[in-house]
């Protein structure tokens, strides 16, 4: 790939357009994006023109939407209805998205008019949507056919379809009545009869069901395309498998971003702006900021315990970083859990017991070795590492069964349970786990 | 589906096999497993027997390990042979590896010789390798086939492989020559040559390559199969979709459980006893606990600094987690772009400078935040407040340049970048605030 890489670069550079299309058509088009992103704007659009017509839709798809855009701005209007016409109806309008006003004008303009008719339907979809993220093009086939007149129809309109592997049944008026494979068809006899071979208890989803719903669908039941149907379950569009990956990446996304306290964006890094970069990370900042000040006051109403035994100041940081810790990772661990189903609302109980338990032996564990370390290395008094240490054990068991029930119960109340994470989790324990220090301070010291 | 559950849970009660056998043959199969796994083992056994045999397997590969094993000793030998023969080889492979050595011979005893053979053949592979989750049944062709050989062939053979959408056409000595889609073969002449059609630029990887880049090649190439080769360019086996989008799901997890700091496993969370939670956080709890000895040894340094000064300490925990929070955020967005291919170790300066920036917006807006209400609220003198604001300004700059840098640096010395997210951040970067703030106090306050 490197190789290969290289030796265009160098065939560009020398304009040896010959050579390079050669080499460019047996290339693989993810492959050929990849590289004419590379390029610069004069040399993209003149490699671009030597791919063969089928090839150059394919490239134009896997490009970022900004060489999308230069391209379009490049082609004639010819060019541009013939990459166009090459679009399945889902990337047009990913690409469409992404596009200036006045280049979206343009380019409906020179799309026909029934793709115009479907892209601008699939539009009106709210965002993450099944339905926004939906093809309109799917073979669909009649009960009545046969397994022959199902091949015909197949080679008919197959072409076009981004995926022929499962067909879908539907009556007069769009319903759908039942779904049948390639692979059914194709061990099927010939005069078989569709609605004799279909399968009818079909799984689907609604047009305005949320995409991380779909995404799960199509893990839970090893699915190649999920059929979207409106209000009056008539059939309106597909999703298909390479769609449902990316839905799942970019959840996962998503949810590590919330978890970090990011606003997710689903643009690349290098694509986003210092100053949007610095709106999806400020508001979180500043609330965690504002919520710390607590811990603060919370030192600041211990100051004379503080200032008659200063050693204790020493041991905050460890204290509140293992209490975030602890809480951080109770809390990821239950997020992931809730959003891949492994447990629901019913398990908060299972949950909250199984902590308590992680929490005991971690906690016993960590201050076992922290006594020693506070004996041995530190050589302080007895009874502050017993303050230490008791605090530290329950600074544990707070903070697991605050990172594991808080997750919980946001999703509960319809919250986004990945917001409960790390950060808000550490913030919570922080100025717990001073409380308890400060009162068991208190009350074995005497301060 | 609920009223489903309710109704099937009462026939059972009810002992009403027939009335369930009705039901259950109208239901998906991984709907059914979902409910039977909520039965007591002898009403499991009894409902599962009521099952078709094309339906009873799978249901069986859909239940979770301890069920499978629950089932097999429950089975007469004819039975278990019957469940077996229905299995694909990678999902036979699955199950396997998850059951006690006493059952897997019990297991391997009743399979077919063939598929003993490709069971064992993958159990070889190491774990998380292509070779591991592969499938070793495929639909093969020869270069020299017409299209209608084709389909006599696939009619032949397809009905046990787990998918015939991506035939691979090899040599006599089974080397890979090319790849032909069912769509391909579909809107092609009967007449047509397989080598006439079939792409040979063909997108392969090795049984040892990880799985992480079979899930990689999944998504950037919109693949339903991938083929799998040995040292000599042997194909050996496909992995599919399905399993592809179980790896996507699998490798999110692991990196989120790393950037927890815990240990992952591949165990739903409460399938994991409390004993080997504890043992997958304990370790990286006592790593931070004692990295974070550091920070207390920086405040113990410091301590007449701040007998003189105590109101200082009650801003320690806000500029830590102020600075925590920069660098988690820096570091899971890095991490994941990694992860996702956005950026690579040659972005590097640009991740520098554009994260400096962010962070010097961040700092100075946070930091006016702070300036007011240090000054209003909380009514400290005007230079403590600018100490504690300029220390907010650095440590972001620092965070951040942490954050980012690390996990890249992490890559690219081979280790795994999502352990350089939050905790060890945090850890750093506690250290770090302390100094910044205890030298700018120093100098501005003159003590």
């Amino acid at each position: 790939m490197e190789l290969i890489h290289d030796e265009v670069l160098e065939l560009i550079q020398n304009r040896q357009w010959a050579e390079l299309k050669n080499i460019l058509i047996e290339m693989n088009e993810q492959d050929i994006a990849e590289l004419f992103m590379e390029l610069d704007e004069r040399d993209i659009t003149l490699a671009y023109r030597l791919l063969p017509k089928d090839m150059a839709s394919e490239v134009f798809v896997n490009m970022d939407p900004e060489y999308q855009e230069m391209l379009i701005r490049a082609f004639s209007d010819t060019e541009l209805s013939e990459v166009l016409d090459e679009l399945y109806v889902d990337d047009a309008v990913d690409m469409i998205e992404e596009m200036p006003a006045t280049l979206v004008r343009r380019i409906l303009t020179h799309t026909d008019p029934e793709m115009r008719k479907s892209i601008n339907e699939i539009l009106r979809y709210p965002e993450d949507s099944a339905g926004s993220i939906m093809t309109t093009e799917f073979v669909d086939l009649k009960s009545d056919m046969t397994v022959k007149d199902a091949f015909t129809r197949i080679r008919r309109q197959g072409v076009d379809k981004e995926t022929i592997y499962t067909c879908y049944v539907t009556d007069n008026t769009r319903k759908l009545l039942g779904v049948v494979t390639a692979k059914d068809l194709l061990l099927s006899d010939q005069s078989e009869i569709i609605s004799e071979i279909m399968e009818t208890n079909v799984i689907s989803v609604s047009t305005i069901e949320d995409q991380e719903l779909v995404a799960e669908m199509f893990q839970k039941y090893d699915l190649l395309a999920l059929p979207v149907v409106d209000t009056e379950k008539r059939l309106v569009g597909i999703v298909t498998v390479d769609d449902a990956i990316d839905v799942i990446q970019d959840e996962a996304t998503e949810d590590m971003e919330k978890m970090a306290a990011i606003t997710p964006t689903d643009k690349p890094y290098l694509k986003v702006s210092v100053f949007e970069t610095w709106k999806t990370r400020f508001p979180w900042l500043l609330l965690l900021m504002v919520s710390a000040t607590f811990t603060g006051k919370i030192i600041q109403s211990f100051e004379s315990a503080l200032a008659a035994q200063i050693v204790l100041t020493s041991y905050i940081p460890m204290l509140m970083d293992t209490g975030g810790n602890c809480g951080g990772q109770a809390s990821v661990t239950i997020i992931r859990s809730l959003s891949l189903g492994d447990i629901e609302m019913k398990d908060i109980f299972r949950v909250i017991w199984k902590e308590f338990r992680v929490a005991f032996f971690c906690g016993l564990t960590l201050a076992a070795c922290n006594f020693l370390k506070l004996m041995f290395f530190d050589k302080i008094g007895i009874a502050v590492a017993l303050v230490v240490c008791l605090t530290m054990i329950l600074t544990i068991i707070i903070a697991k069964f605050v990172g594991s029930t808080l997750p919980i119960l946001a999703k509960r109340i319809g919250f986004d349970p990945a917001v409960m994470a790390s950060p808000f989790i550490t913030t919570i324990v922080d100025a717990i786990s001073l409380l308890v220090y400060f009162n068991v301070a208190g009350a074995m010291l005497h301060i």
